[in-house]
C-alpha cells in the first residue's frame, strides 16, 4: 500500500481501485519476505468475535493461515474481539464459554502460546483509552462512510449503535495497542485497515514524537507505527451446507467442536443437486462443489479427481466422502480440544498471560502518545 | 425529576419543558435535604475542561457553590476533563499547566482533598472502558439529537470529531464511574443528564445485577446508579467586561491567578457607556449593572446600594471600585494559590490520591458491570 494514498478515509470508487492494487501489489512483497523467513519485522493482528463456536470455515478460512505465518516465525497476537460482540444485539449469549472455546480452538489449531499472544480486548484498558483520543482524529462523516458501517446503514431499518459507529475505530487502537504493523484481510476489509493507517497518521502529525526532556526527537517516524494490510494468498472460502453464506445462525456449519455423528447429520442434510454424476463446476453446481471443495481441503486431493472417483454415485456417495473426510481431518484436532477442555484452568491462564503482554505493550504505547500531547502528569 | 419520563433522549419541546419542571420540583427537594443537613445520601460530580486557567466567572459561577456543598458534608469528586480538550481542537495548549492551575484552584478556593476527591479522566481507565459499553447502547440518531451535539453541528461548517460527537456519554461514564448520584448543572446541560440516566436505565435492564453464582439478584435496583440533576440555586452569572459572554478567548474576563495590576488594567478596558451617574439597570445598561454585579459579589453589598454610592462619578470611579472589590476579595485566594504553586509535587499528589480513589471505585463498578454481562473470565 503506496503510503502517500491514505489521507483520506473516505475514498472515491477510483481511489479505492487505486487502494487495492496498492494493496495487492504491497501484499506480493509481504508474501515474498514470509516465504523467504525474512519475517522480523512483521508483527500480525488477527482475531475472532466471541459470538458463537469456531466452524470449519473459520478453520479453512482463517485458522490454518494464523498458525503457518506463526510456524514461519512471525509474531502472532490473535484477538478475541469480547467488546465487539454488543456492537449489534442485545442478546450476548454465553460470551464467557465462546472465549473458553476459541482459546481451545486456537491451541488445538497449532496457535503455541509461546510464540503467539492472545489475548480479549475487555482485558486491555489502554485499547479503550486509545479510542477516545482516536475518536478525536476522525470525523462523523469519516465514520458514517465506512463500508462496514454504510452497509449496516443502510440494511437495518434503525439507527446504529454508537458502538457499531465507531467500531473501525475501537479496531484501530486494538491493532495500534498491539503494536501490529500487518493485518491478514479480506478485500472488503481494506477501509478498516485504512482507518487505522489514517489515525496513526493524524495523530503523528499532530502530536510529534518528543524525547524525555520534552523537545520534538528529529527524523522521528512518529510514535504510532503505519500497519499494512495483508491480503490473503490461500484461506480458501467455503460456502454453507445449503449453499449460502457459512454462518452459526444459519446453521449450516460445522462446528469443530461438532462430534462425529454430529458432522454426518448436518452433511446429510446438505444440498446437493439431481444430477447423480458428480463433477466438479463451482459456476453452474456451487452446492456440490462446494462439497468437493471442503472434502479436498481435508484431503488434499483436487476436487475434480474426488468427483471422479465419485462417478455416479450422486449425492449420498458425496456426503459420505465428505463426512469421513472432515471426520478424518478434524479428529486429531478435536481429541486435542476436548483434552484442552479438560483443562479450564491451563485455557485461562493461556488468555491472562496474553492479556498482561498486551496490556503492558499498551500502557507503554499510551505513555508515548499521552507524553507526545503533553498530558504524562508523572503520575 | 421524574423515574418515568426518562427513556427518551430525543425529546419534544413539550417534554424538554416537563424535564425542566420535574427537575426544578426534584432540585427543591434535594436543596431542602441539602439544608437541613440530610446529605449522607448524595454523592455529587462536578468538573472543568482543563483548556486555560479559572478566571472569575467560574469562580463566582460553580467554584464556591462547590466548596459551600462540600462543607454541608457532601461527598464530592471534583473531574479535571482534560480528555475533553481534544473534543473540538487540534492545538490543546499545555494541559499539564492547566491542571496544575486547576488543582491549585481548588484548593485555594477551599475544596479539600480530605473530603473532597479532585481527578482528571485520562488516570481512570475504567471511565473509558465504560465509554465503549455504553456507546453499545445508545444509537446514533440519539447522539445527534443531544442539543450540544446539535448547535454545534449547526454551528460548524465542518463534520464534527467521533469524540464531540459521543462526549455526552463519555461523561455519563464519569457520572458512572464516580458512582455519583447529583450533578449540579444549568438548565441546558439537563440533557447531558438526561443521557446518563437512560444509559444507566438501559444497561440495567439489559444486563440484570447477578450474584456471584450468577444468578439474578431479587428486587435489584441495578448496577448503576440513577444520577440526579441539581439545578443550582446560588451560583451567579456574570458577562464578561464587554458585556458579551465570559470566556479566555475573548479576554474580556480576570483569571483567579492574575496579579492586582492585571486586574486593574482589565477592568480599566471594561465597557461602560456615556451616562456619567451610575445606576443598576441590567435591562438598559447590561455592562455597567454586570461591573456592580461582581463588585457585589465581592463586597457582598447590593448593587444598587454600590450604584448609589459612586452616584455621578462615572465608568471612571465604577472601574475604581471593581478593580478595589476584585483585589481585595481575591487577595486571600492569590496568596493561597502562590503558596500552593510553590509545591507542585504536593498538588500532583492530590491528584494522584484523587485519581487512584476514582480508578479503584470505577474498576469495581466496571467488574460488577461485566459480571452482569457474563463477561468476567475470573482473570
Amino acid at each position: 500500500m503506496s503510503e502517500e494514498n491514505t489521507e483520506n478515509v473516505n475514498q472515491t470508487e477510483s481511489e479505492e481501485r487505486a487502494t487495492l492494487v496498492a494493496a495487492r501489489e504491497s501484499s506480493e512483497r509481504i508474501w515474498e519476505d514470509i516465504n523467504s523467513g525474512d519475517v522480523s519485522r512483521y508483527r500480525i493482528l488477527t482475531g475472532d468475535r466471541p459470538t458463537g463456536f469456531l466452524h470449519i470455515g473459520h478453520y479453512f478460512g482463517t485458522l490454518k493461515t494464523r498458525v503457518e505465518l506463526q510456524n514461519k516465525g512471525i509474531d502472532t497476537a490473535v484477538l478475541i474481539a469480547d467488546y465487539q460482540v454488543i456492537t449489534d444485539r442485545e442478546n450476548i449469549g454465553n460470551v464467557r464459554e465462546y472465549v473458553l472455546n476459541l482459546v481451545a480452538d486456537y491451541l488445538a489449531a497449532g496457535i503455541d502460546p509461546t510464540r503467539s499472544t492472545i489475548f480479549c480486548h475487555s482485558q486491555v484498558p489502554a485499547i479503550h483509552e486509545m479510542l477516545v483520543i482516536f475518536l478525536s482524529l476522525v470525523t462523523e462523516a469519516e465514520l458514517h462512510r465506512n463500508p462496514t458501517v454504510k452497509a449496516e446503514l443502510e440494511a437495518s431499518k434503525q439507527s446504529m449503535s454508537g458502538l457499531l459507529l465507531t467500531y473501525p475505530v475501537h479496531q484501530a487502537a486494538d491493532i495500534l495497542c498491539a503494536r501490529a504493523n500487518l493485518v491478514p484481510v479480506g478485500r472488503d476489509q481494506l477501509p478498516h485497515l485504512e482507518q487505522t493507517r489514517v489515525v496513526a497518521k493524524r495523530f503523528n502529525k499532530r502530536y510529534p514524537e518528543r524525547d524525555a526532556a520534552g523537545s520534538k526527537v528529529k527524523d522521528s517516524r512518529g510514535v504510532l507505527p503505519m500497519a499494512q494490510a495483508l491480503l490473503s494468498s490461500g484461506g480458501a472460502i467455503i460456502l454453507g451446507t445449503d449453499g449460502q453464506k457459512m454462518s452459526k445462525s444459519r446453521h449450516n456449519t460445522v462446528e469443530l467442536k461438532a462430534t462425529a455423528d454430529e458432522t454426518a447429520a448436518i452433511i446429510k442434510k446438505a444440498v446437493t443437486d439431481s444430477d447423480r454424476v458428480i463433477t466438479y463446476d463451482p459456476v453452474s453446481r456451487p452446492e456440490v462443489a462446494n462439497l468437493l471443495l471442503i472434502a479436498s481441503l481435508c484431503t488434499g486431493e483436487a476436487p475434480e479427481v474426488l468427483a471422479e472417483r465419485i462417478g455416479d454415485g450422486g449425492g449420498g456417495a458425496l456426503k459420505k466422502l465428505v463426512t469421513e473426510a472432515l471426520n478424518d481431518h478434524l479428529a486429531p484436532h478435536r481429541d486435542r480440544r476436548a483434552e484442552l477442555m479438560e483443562d479450564e484452568g491451563y485455557l485461562w491462564s493461556v488468555l491472562k498471560e496474553g492479556n498482561e503482554k498486551i496490556a503492558d505493550l499498551g500502557a507503554d504505547t499510551l505513555r508515548q502518545m499521552k507524553h507526545a500531547m503533553g498530558m504524562d502528569y508523572g503520575l
